[in-house]
């Protein structure tokens, strides 16, 4: 009896005739600019208010300028859902950590032991916090701050580490509510070297 | 030598006259409703552009109609915040908890030991569902969802059971990052029988 | 359906007339005292031998003369009893801690997050250690002994911190096991400024 | 450099002659009884209030005529005390079961993997719980009640496995506090079948 | 500043001059086989005892006939070496068992969250019990195996089965405890549908 | 109804007559030097070629010469078995233990309490490595070789420390899946001062 692969969410995804104009045109345009799109967005479209909001909060955190780099964002999100067994997060921003990087290996090294990851000490450091955020958050303070800050990060920096990781708490938990399943696209890509 | 009050965030918190209109809005609002601001909205203002996803997020969950009363959509909040020692969201949700349920007892319940809270059970089976989301989010599958069917949640109360809980594992995660203090004022309401 | 209050017990409660007459007359002072009898009273009554056990032991810790003062020993209850989930304890207790220390928001902080609470870097010390006497005692020794002793507490006090953490470990299982219900007179008491 | 024995308490130890009268009486009783004085007698007397309260307990649970035998309570104290890694409950209530039991081999299983011991079914159930009171008592209730009532215990033999966990959850973490060592000749007591 | 790839053993690595014959034997014919020495056959050579132990036990398991397919048995690996964050194990038997399933999806399922990975509901009862093996294995027992009896599990297949994560327990420690570093050929092996 | 003696294992053991002719020679060696056979014999030789490869791989690291005593390698056995809650093997190597160090009491105290054990400081850094590498072994890296190294340890002994640790991690799970029950022997031997 062959393993059937999952369906892409354990709850109905809306047909494209059935979104609103405006997700619409988001999924419309990440397919324009990925090739296909994300799984993520069509099972979060079943819900178009909270779709709204989760892009709005990951684009605010993910896409601006910060004192860490894009791929140093992808690191936290990598690392983090890795602690947290999600799949979707980890196969989906795995392959975008390998673009954005230029490196095939880092994504792996990070979901499965990021203490063994080919990352400066400042990287280190920043996954620790990120990684301690996500698991025991009441227990970060002053001295982890007071750490980081002695790697070079900036109160700006500190926030952004933190908020990258609490948004991934969300998301992650999304991705196992909905049984949220990762496009087979993802796990292939950005792992020759230099491809991105 | 008096222990002093920590302030309400360990980032820096904005002057009213340095808002972006609309957060000044809101938060003006907010004032006129509540008789004071919570100082979640002074705390995440000083990120408008996550501020105004967090609560178009809290917005999109909390206070739309649903399958969950809104008293519910609290204790959600307030069991699940209480596992993650969350002391801001414990004592602000915990004063809306009260107040929306007439019952000055439920949220110390819910906060410190909800499987002895005076609630019915299905409540205890959503509950049971939102602290696995919260604390092993892996572990959900449709054995779990089976559970909350028999209880008679729909598919769109799952949903909403594990968004709430999803979202406010972020909300929880900012509220350590930050070191967010609660209003002295959230420790008191609701705790006279019949207040709200 | 209303959702019912439990009772105070699991197990069966004397009626009054059934109780030794030691055990009747520390029920009234303690109703002369207070006002009420709380129910822990009641609860272990059905067990004379351990009633006046427990008491002599709760009285030898928490009502002597110490290094601590007696809100202090009572911040060690309601921070470990927070740990362990009872909600008799915190709930009970934290009414005294309140009193105690004319500090309304006093008890809710260490009950949810003791890290985050309004005290002094000794009494942060001090329940650093208790609660890990309460989760993890085999691993207290000589170092955390002189940590202790580096913040000035003598060695009279630092038994005094582990005995009464370890007395709760006792008194939040007995809760545990009889399903102890607080009263609900306790949530409010000690709640206005200057209250006590 | 040999490795030179632990003393018997980190805190000090009374001499014979500091003893007030019925501590002395009742650590001469016991030398009488057994020979030789355990050292938990020494070490909390250093404390005789705490000493009458610990030792009035004890005997409350222990002495007492029970549906449960004095071996079983034995058991609990072995299993859980095993669970707690305390060194000196292990070893002397250890050396206790395997008189009572009069078996060589019963404290060593239960010590290490009470999973595995040559026990009962309703003796396993009736560890099963008293290792759910010792590690996270808040999860029990009815459901766990109706378990022990199945293998034919009463309520009140309920009470006794959770008070007996209680209150050796009391005494192990006051084993840790004081660094209290056991006395050699328990690690051999009991080990020649039929000895006791 | 460039981070640097981590040497692959964080102890000695000999020559293939200094190689014991039959160690080096061993190794050209892997090289001959596989194009490469994958890490872990340089790392151990260290120690040539514990070498032709380990892989007389590694054989022993993976190379024989079995109830278990050989794919199965690489499932095994991946999952339990995912819950141990085995860097080493995860990558280079995710790429033999990409090879042997001719599925390029199943690591990366297995590694992350093996409860959502397309597999069989016998899989996942295997998985169920060798990750149990790998995490808890005091708690398995007559219970476990009649779960795995009910599934077609003969009792040589559930030797097999906890053999197989009780081998890569020792695997993942010896990996951690060299610091072993995954030869970058094995990240991208299998990943194209058909290969192998 | 008496309670029986488990089987030693869960699995088919072979009789003598089955037994390949190395293995009998193994077992009739051990017999005549010990005057019993260790269970662990019959058990596992149900696998002739993981019978062969586990006592290689035993020997390799038990019985050769190295920068730590025999004893000191049995100390690490039984610390870390005690951890994993293995009865055969505290049972069997605490005997071995009480034996090689001429202590009667080192094996129980191991076993139960490491912190708490009569050990030079060396030996408890020793331990400390182990029971990391036996709980979590992804955390070990630099920082602990440091340590060890400055309590006197070569690299080759971090490695025997670090390898015994983790071929007793196997062990363990084997004797948990086989439920190897230990020799009623090994529970008295070595418990007479100056025995062995």
């Amino acid at each position: 009896m062959p393993v059937s692969h999952a369906p892409i969410s354990a709850f109905e995804v809306p047909d494209e005739a059935e979104l609103p104009e405006d997700i619409r045109e988001r999924i419309l345009a990440v397919q324009d600019k990925a090739g296909f799109v994300p799984n993520v967005f069509w099972v979060l479209a079943h819900r178009p208010a909270e779709f709204r909001a989760f892009f709005a909060y990951h684009d605010a955190l993910m896409e601006k300028d910060s004192g860490l780099t894009k791929g140093e964002r992808e690191m936290i999100v990598v690392a983090t859902s890795g602690i947290n067994h999600c799949l979707y997060c980890v196969v989906a921003h795995g392959a975008i950590l390998r673009i954005r990087e230029g490196n095939p290996l880092i994504a792996d090294q990070l979901a499965v032991d990021y203490r063994h990851a080919d990352i400066s000490a400042r990287q280190r450091a920043m996954l620790d916090f990120a990684v301690q955020v996500a698991t025991a958050s009441h227990t970060v303070g002053e001295a982890e701050r007071e750490t980081l800050r002695a790697h070079g990060f900036s109160d700006e920096d500190i926030w952004d580490i933190g908020a990258v990781a609490a948004f991934f708490a969300l998301s992650n938990r999304m991705a196992h509510v909905t049984a949220m399943r990762p496009n087979d696209a993802f796990h292939l890509m950005g792992r020759q070297p230099g491809e991105g």
